[in-house]
């Protein structure tokens, strides 16, 4: 474990930082879409993506007609963020109410993946394993038009908050009915059906 | 409406443009987080934050402790984006693969919240309504450590993704199911407890 070094050393709520490496892949394989920040002609961005993990690597994919894919392509240093929200922390202030959640922060500068077919094989995989081998795999004409971009795990944080509702001096004469509702994503039954 | 303008102006997949501001209140009004994108020191991030909706305004809040907060509120370009990911697209081909979302994203830069109160009344009841008019207020110490930051709904782009999967010519003898597996976000009973 190299990181988190200091860009990405947590200063705000320090015990909820996790340092474990297996933990920052567990909320990267739990996760359906990050959300990758950069800035471009001086605007920050933050732009949803379908990701997978590879080993020590995050993959994510684009269109090559996209101008801000073409820019994160070139070596601007970005952010990708996976936050996934597991509950509400109901507590008797305000103050201390807040939200259980699993948020991974990886810092760096992606490069080109060549070899696409592996790379998109691992998104789809990890969105809906065992789907890559029942469709058409992509034709040379539809790689031309795909950016794959890795973003390795070097530099990265991840915080965890799961936990109780906290009560202070403060709250005497306060008692209003404390603790959590579990946020959970579902996926329903499969609906059949095509444009 | 005066928004997108040129900035987010949706180039990619312009069909999923939606430019009603009544939807872009609704995608907001059905998140629970956000991802805020800016630079500092030349490093882009992406931070989860809890948020509401206050008209055409969205509020949010950090610690006057965090560095990045205090960087935001003098005034850094921002990005504000709000994903709610509602599926995953099953195709025939791995190209046509994808996934029903409601993207949201906001440019500009944050003013400071001086009248804080009302503005964390809004995130509480956005997140858990009815819950503000049962817990302790925060008290002056409290609200001298938070920031409450807001930012306008007037540069903002929305991308809207509920179709059904495509099929081209080129998926002859390629049959597998294809539909639509729906996402959905529940909140579970309510678990009482303190830390």
């Amino acid at each position: 474990m190299g990181a988190p070094v200091e860009r990405t050393r947590i200063r705000r709520l320090p015990d909820k930082a996790v340092r474990e490496r297996e933990a920052l892949h567990a909320v990267l394989d739990a996760g359906l879409a990050a959300h990758v920040a950069f800035a471009h002609e001086g605007q920050p961005y933050a732009i949803p993506v379908a990701y997978a993990r590879a080993g020590d690597t995050v993959l994510f994919h684009g269109s090559t007609g996209s101008r801000l894919f073409r820019h994160l392509a070139g070596g601007a240093p970005c952010c990708l963020s996976v936050t996934l929200i597991d509950g509400l922390i109901l507590a008797r202030s305000a103050f201390e109410a807040s939200m259980r959640y699993r948020s991974a922060m990886i810092l760096g500068t992606c490069t080109v993946v060549e070899d696409q077919v592996p790379a998109l094989r691992a998104i789809s995989e990890h969105l809906v394993p065992g789907r890559w081998a029942l469709i058409r795999p992509p034709s040379r004409k539809e790689l031309a038009a795909t950016l794959v971009l890795a973003l390795p795990l070097s530099e990265w944080s991840l915080k965890v908050s799961d936990g109780w509702p906290e009560t202070s001096p403060d709250d005497a004469g306060w008692s209003p009915p404390t603790g959590v509702i579990p946020i959970r994503t579902v996926r329903e039954a499969f609906i059949e059906g095509e444009a």
